[in-house]
């Protein structure tokens, strides 16, 4: 599987709003997949949680995952593997607005659960038609 | 995470040809996904790969999987868990070809590849707006 830097055809479709997969490891070693809204940003990936999400706490324990995300004509896909190397709180939902803003055009409608934002640093990647 | 039998709303969802993301594990025990195609029957999960794919081996070591099926609307969707239960040659393409068939309503084009096929018992899942 290639390395970083990814080809700057892959980095445009990153940069869209694609439907996304992302798979973490649960405390037994299993594998959990999960959709997920991500933006690509110098490099990484942002992805975001709400704090009572039990993979929050997976990723504390082992930050490896991978992310698959499918392009409109999802025959063209890439997979990204890397790991979480920041989590910090998203004070005042910035990140997660964000996010909502990229994918439905709107800030999040949920004000009042705490959230946490995940920067996966990108150390494979392999892509499809792309 | 509620177990089998799935409610009959997802096993609609699950019979249409919908997006899929499939987690498994690599030697080194970390996640790996990327987009499949898959079928629902019988309560299990069909999928299909060309045998020269190093996924093929990661899951005769650890049939750990766990599967996201993404709705048309893609704010919808499930992720099942389970593990690979039965692994059989896909003898003459019969399978990929009802793979292929659902999917773009034609028989596999590759004919010369042998490929085995996967059977995912389901043990978990867990449903988003379904």
């Amino acid at each position: 599987m290639p390395k970083p830097p990814l080809p700057e055809e892959l980095q445009a479709l990153l940069a869209q709003p694609h439907p996304a997969v992302m798979a973490s490891l649960k405390p037994d070693g299993s594998p959990l997949s999960v959709a997920t809204w991500y933006l690509f940003e110098d490099g990484r990936l942002l992805v975001n949680m709400d704090d009572t999400r039990a993979r929050l706490e997976h990723i504390r324990k082992d930050p490896r995952v991978s992310l698959t995300v499918l392009d409109s004509d999802w025959y063209r896909h890439v997979s990204l593997q890397g790991r979480v190397a920041e989590l910090e709180p998203d004070t005042d939902l910035r990140d997660i607005d964000r996010l909502s803003t990229h994918y439905r055009g709107e800030p999040y409608p949920v004000r009042d659960k705490p959230r946490t934002s995940a920067w996966i640093e990108i150390d494979r990647w392999h892509g499809w038609h792309v």
